[in-house]
């Protein structure tokens, strides 16, 4: 969601995302109350990483030596981004319980990276038990809402078992139970000394569970409903990512937003159009395949995952008559497609109406907090910093800025 | 939760909450990084409210003029909480509308109560947009959970209305729509100079609408279960703060816990016994009215609520037999009872043991925020400080710290 940048060097981004040279000054003494939450500068214990002039990792390296930095950067974004999306499609190929495992994995390192920069900003390093309480949390939240979903579709076969009998009857209860616990040792561990400090990392943690684990969850339940529901989405947000860069790498002249400084009007509004159009053919594509259109179900006879159905409504070829005035354009009366490919326009245009602000609030917030990432590309004036986050990061980008949302409709 | 203290007077307890002399004296240059965000004392601009040595209602001054300020504070108590047992009886009286139009206003109240510490915490007063914003999220959320609820139960007497039908198949997509658009305004708020306090705020509106709103939502959809539900556990949760205050008050020796200074032992333990034994005889008297123990019924014939049904069979008398052990003391082998009694000990197991800690986090939180209450009680020697919170917080005490767990267990 952070592609579209103007060709601007990094020297403005790192100026912006830093502090400024007079406002650096006045730190100190001169500092007023009011400054105080808003600009101190918390991070400085952590070490900024020494820009390095060129850190092309070194395989391609002799291949774009010839390059400027500006197309060295579009080469090196272009690879990378084949890469991952050939390793997106061949998890799609490894099926529903690899991408379960996929956003699972992803939403526990958002966990752990979030939470790492809410001890770094409060320095709650000492503080006792609060690690452990943040991922006894994590734990909790998601046995409640993992079994919310497990206890759906096992139902049928757990019958047989009356530990899981119970786990199920109970499931809200305990999971409640375990969270209280957790909630019962904070208020044990309460310190005098560090009273404000501990509610601060308490409600940080909370808002972190709020912002992973709910939405992993909505996006794991759309994933039962067909794996369409989760891919499509996914290519879309994928699809405005690239097309947003594209456009602003070619035609991109008036900035968008302050916040972040390298995006433009021209990405915005071609990254829009490119979306709904690819969208539209994601739709059809992935429309004709059982595979991905049948919800995913669990067997207990073959104790597997099957997607066999026959395909609901909105996944069978319908003919829609085509306006008058489109039809000389077409140069037929009617066109066959499938319903889904409606509900793909709506999707696109959200993934680039509302997507982008997900984008905007974590650039906010990475300069709210001068988060610095260690990564290799870290520092490279050619590569901008959403970039620079590692694979995972970027992957778990396009599922949460628009994960919850993309409910199915039906 | 928070009554069952020690009859020590208030210097103590002012001693804890406010900062300690040597802590006062070593502010200033000498405050470490570390303890920035903990001690600092940051409602510095919030006057003190002078304490005033006797703050006895004008009405009650000539009658309890002759007692120690001990018996002066149980005398207040006394009068207060009958005052607040009657004006629950009333409102319950008035029926289901009512509890639910009262739970919504404590709902709102504590949200404005939080909301404000924020801000004074933070200082953020000059913040753009803030404030309306903070309410906007509250009003979004509730269109979402009083939605959900109002759907399920006036479905059938809805189907005539095109638009309300039209809100209900779409509920979930229309408020979701709703809190994107407040969330596209914060990102557009966001103003450099304020990046990190924005982020504070954002996240504190979130805790506070995850604390006050889910809480009340689920309290109400108790309510529907029958108004049982939500009485038994309140009634239950007054018991025990008023017999935990009895018990403190004659036979309070040993402290409980370094957060509340004022609790100890004896009123824990004593406060258990009798909660579950009036619980017991609670869960009796409420169980054989259909007025309280049917399902709360919108019939869209009469336009109104109805509570008639055919009991369930929890709230029909059973027989049990009496282990044998027990027989010579009770006189009879078998007796009659409601199988909700036994729910109701673990209602009061629960209100009793677990209860405390959402007082102990209160009373964490007030310490760590440095809240001061500007009542008619404030700084009265005799009297504690959590009975000088209005009576609107004591409601709100009652209801949350025990609302979510209350659930039907049917």
């Amino acid at each position: 969601m952070t592609a579209y940048y103007r060709q601007t060097d990094m020297a403005e981004l790192r100026r912006r995302g830093g502090r400024e040279p007079e406002q650096d000054s006045s730190t100190g003494k001169e500092t007023t109350r009011e400054d105080k939450y808003v600009d101190d500068d918390i991070d400085s214990d952590i070490r900024d990483v020494p820009p390095s002039s060129d850190s092309t990792p070194e395989v391609l390296k002799p291949v774009l030596s010839g390059l400027s930095s500006r197309w060295k950067n579009w080469w090196i974004r272009g690879i990378f981004s084949l890469t991952m999306i050939s390793l997106f499609f061949f998890l799609i190929y490894m099926g529903p319980v690899m991408l379960i495992l996929l956003v699972s994995a992803i939403q526990v390192k958002c966990f752990q990276e979030i939470i790492s920069i809410g001890h770094r900003v409060y320095r709650s390093f000492e503080l006792p038990w609060f690690r452990t309480l943040s991922w006894y949390f994590l734990l909790c939240v998601n046995y409640f809402f993992y079994g919310e979903t497990l206890a759906d579709y096992f139902a049928t076969s757990v019958q047989r078992e009356e530990i899981l009998q119970f786990l199920i009857r109970y499931h809200r209860f305990i999971s409640f139970a375990f969270y209280l616990i957790g909630f019962c040792i904070f208020v044990l561990s309460l310190v005098k000394k560090h009273y404000r400090l501990q509610f601060y990392m308490f409600g940080w943690t909370h808002v972190t569970l709020l912002i992973t684990v709910t939405q992993s969850h909505l996006v794991i339940q759309n994933l039962f409903e067909g794996m369409i529901w989760f891919i499509v989405p996914i290519s879309i947000v994928i699809c405005n990512d690239i097309m947003a860069y594209l456009f602003g790498f070619f035609f991109g002249r008036t900035p968008l937003i302050k916040l972040s400084p390298k995006k433009t009007w021209e990405g915005f509004i071609g990254g829009f159009f490119m979306t709904v159009i690819f969208g539209f053919l994601f739709a059809y594509i992935f429309a004709q395949f059982q595979y991905f259109v049948c919800p995913v179900e669990y067997s207990s006879e073959t104790n597997s995952f099957s997607t066999k159905c026959k395909p609901s409504e909105i996944f069978r070829l319908h003919y829609y008559s085509v306006p008058a005035y489109l039809q000389p354009l077409l140069g037929r009366g009617t066109v066959s497609m499938y319903p889904f490919q409606i509900h793909s326009i709506a999707l696109s245009t959200f993934a680039s109406l509302i997507g982008p602000f997900g984008g905007f609030f974590a650039s906010g917030f990475k300069r709210a907090f001068k988060i610095k990432f260690n990564t290799w590309m870290q520092g490279n004036p050619g590569i901008n910093t959403s970039l620079t986050l590692p694979v995972i990061t970027r992957f778990s980008c396009w599922m949460f800025s628009h994960g919850t949302a993309l409910c199915p409709v039906n």
